[in-house]
């Protein structure tokens, strides 16, 4: 199948279960709440060695949010409940609740699943919270420094989808970099779908386990490495590919990861020197879901 | 003492001991550099429930850096030696390695200690690594799916100091956000010091314990909360005061740390509304090293 | 009236009449997008001594442009029809035309009215240019050193409004700049308008004419310094008021002008610091459409 | 000559004469200060059909500052006396006193030649300007809406270069352009040079007059057109290359021009996919200064 003249490979992205809070963070300005939604996303590229997954879904408008002020929806992924809030806790609390003019929202109201994340930090305040009532939300205020930080009790969470990807092989690195930029901007206006990796692109794609190593768990995929082509017998990386790179996406449905597999394919394929699209799998070993690429046009 | 007009407490910030790794992280440009450093250094804002504490600490020109590529010094800071090697290999291995084009060199190559972070992580290779030289320097080459990652085999570490502050009161929240908003970016110019918390700024500062939560280690510093100063009788905000913002420094030296609170208090006092300075200390709960504002001017 | 607790004055903005042309700018991600964008809307804050009013209106996302790439609609606008085909020719040519990875399609399809734009600015390929169709658009392909730049033959315009505007009183300077900031992040949001001047902001709002220095058109609105509220007997300054800045909105109809009017006022009025709102108006001697603030809630 | 491995043709650059003021604009923060200097420079990339050269040169520290607040340069150039006069008082008059918090300040003190172009600007006091003193500059203080705008009394301008240039040939368009961007990014770094056109790249270098549109001043480089590499007898686009950019670099003197080339061709080299350097010259037709590439190493 071609899409906007480039190869799409007929294959499968390989995803997993992950379970996915989303939390929406308002500020002043949409730099304000950029600020602790960042810094509550890092360090969260791959449970592999990350204590959590997470990312910046997209933009909330003021319209769309409960104290009318723009913000951001945000998304922190774990393989297990019990890691999952902890994670918020210390994200929420340490990211959030310390950033400046922000206030925390449950991301996803309708869940029938949620945590009591705005509860236990209302501890924070030693005594001196308060309960107050922000377009119908249960929120907690909690003095602090610059006046009273606002968070709902509760944060919802689903049962979600990690590890659907697909990846961009260029003629040239830069050609495969920009159009993953490209993919990762367009991913950026799906609803319910991240890409956690550092500027949502993987440089380093990984298969389960190692050869070699053995101790480890993800070792370099030798296969789609342009730099060791000849050294690979079953290299499958073409001939004239000079760098590939991954998208890695996560989001709260199946609907949200191929929809975000999609657009960022479309959006990949318009650069030029992009020479193919495939994606990665690994004979069921990492997870259940299948997304085929060509189903999705 | 007045800085700017501004009166500036005659007291003291109490700070502590930390260690600190220093990493130069390059790349194509600043941005791609930049989103590296910001992923690795993300959810890395205090001890108390982060992994780690770490921050961005400046530019490095291309005429800084063993490969001539524009880049920049991230810190990751840790209590114990064992935790900070796993900090820099997991962030690393995750948030940089992972990133698109860049690579890792030492940021302190006259440290006296270090990690072999290089040389653990090159086992991600699966037996394809390859020592090489940039710069003098001792470096493996790791082939990936954009190409060879580099990453050199030692990064240095030294004992540092965490917890330097200063807190700025306003008259309006926004005086003194916008004032701790110059602070953070005067002393992003500094040398060996960096401001872990988001956006460089603490909106909620916290006291060490709890009066009514006794099963929390740090608690809301209610005599410098604005919003209950009629609550708490002992409350250390002056009238007209509605918000308060702390900028928390940490450094590789005591020196760097009171560069960054000198020119972080001279940028904050040159903003409109901005009434007083001052610094927090928990009567050496906290830490030994005591930075006496007066002094620094 | 009071919206979010904020005195809004029952005045009204006095808005005159302007041609507006619109532009839609694709690249191959925001950012080139947004850097074409920003060059050829520069120097275009007042036509009182810039060479045109322009400002970036909104993003286009992939799925609403004719080449299906991420972009950016901009807005020029002149007084006279002639100026304006000057100024879109100049804007477009020496600083689209000249952008990385560029191509520029008539942002109102469905006007009457249009200039022949890209037909003059083919002749730039000195007879190597070709007509190509993008989407059922009529555009030229303009043969340079990155490649073919595209651009449509027609450009529309519209005979729209400019001057519309409010202003946003501060206890100190930081808090009316901060609601400022929020306002011109709300009306970029609206579909149709724009905020002209520098960061979206006015600092220094004029009224038409001088008592003094009567060679000049536009000179300082002394009842609105605060700085001088003492020497000004008839003086509009609140007392307590630090900082007055102006949001000032062109929009390519009324009610663009008039819902950005309102978000703005939304956004502004949350920032706390913020006394009062009012409006700019010049006894007609400006133009011949009044907004009056209290009918748009 | 090879650099970096990539080939750098024996050629040079022509360069021609112009007129240049160098601004300091200093605010809050380098954000503020960087609205200003973003609208003050825009419309500005050539003197072909824009009023005037302009960009950002540098980041100027708080503690190289009159005011000891962070701030830009800029660069305003013309080549004309009188044109660089009307050129700096509208985009000083409306892009600079109109934006939040700023201050302007020469930026060539010791220049011989000056303008007193904030003694013009006072007027828009409209008779409550006052004469102040910062750091031994005599400034004039502008009561408005925001506060006082203070303007220093003159700015100074030099004989510069424009038009310093070199070109950057890719295999692919995305390798051309982000070895542009670095390019562009270490020049940023320069003293006293600046990169005017958007981005500070050159999507379009184009040639002295026509061949076929002899109404035209400038039209497409057809021999630098990859597009049409097969109909050009004489096309100097090397096989297999598929995009060119252009650099093109003003300063305040020839050692500026040839320190912005020499790091800027530094920095592009180092990107993959970049095939060959080279230059524009036009015979003498441009202008009187040659830069000879393989002299920068």
């Amino acid at each position: 199948m071609k899409v906007n003249g480039v190869e799409v490979e007929e294959t499968f992205a390989e995803a997993f279960d992950i379970k996915i809070a989303r939390v929406l963070i308002t500020a002043y300005d949409y730099d304000w709440a950029y600020v602790a939604a960042n810094e509550a996303t890092g360090f969260g590229t791959s449970v592999i060695m990350c204590p959590a997954e997470a990312g910046i879904e997209k933009k909330a408008l003021p319209s769309e949010t409960p104290d009318g002020r723009p913000g951001y929806y945000i998304q922190i992924c774990h393989m297990s409940k019990k890691g999952l809030e902890q994670q918020l806790l210390a994200r929420l609390g340490q990211c959030v609740l310390t950033a400046p003019t922000t206030a925390v929202f449950n991301g996803l109201p309708d869940a029938e699943e949620k945590f009591d994340t705005g509860n236990k930090l209302r501890f924070f305040a030693d005594g001196f919270e308060k309960q107050v009532d922000v377009g119908g939300r249960k929120m907690w205020a909690i003095p602090m420094m610059e006046g009273d930080f606002l968070i709902e009790n509760d944060i919802g969470y689903v049962n979600g989808i990690a590890g659907g990807n697909f990846f961009i092989m260029g003629e040239t690195q830069p050609s495969a970099l920009a159009a993953a930029k490209a993919a990762v901007q367009a991913i950026a206006d799906v609803e319910g779908a991240i890409t956690p990796f550092p500027g949502g692109i993987v440089a380093s794609g990984s298969k389960v386990g190692a050869n070699k190593y053995k101790f480890l768990n993800a070792t370099t995929n030798e296969k789609f490495a342009p730099s060791i082509r000849g050294q690979v017998p079953d290299t499958q990386v073409p001939e004239g590919v000079k760098a590939i790179y991954e998208i890695v996406i996560n989001g709260i449905s199946i609907e949200a990861v191929k929809e975000a597999t999609r657009v960022g394919i479309e959006a990949a394929t318009k650069i030029p020197g992009v020479v193919k699209i495939t994606a990665g799998n690994y004979g069921g070993k990492l997870g259940k879901h299948l997304i085929h690429l060509n189903e999705l046009f």
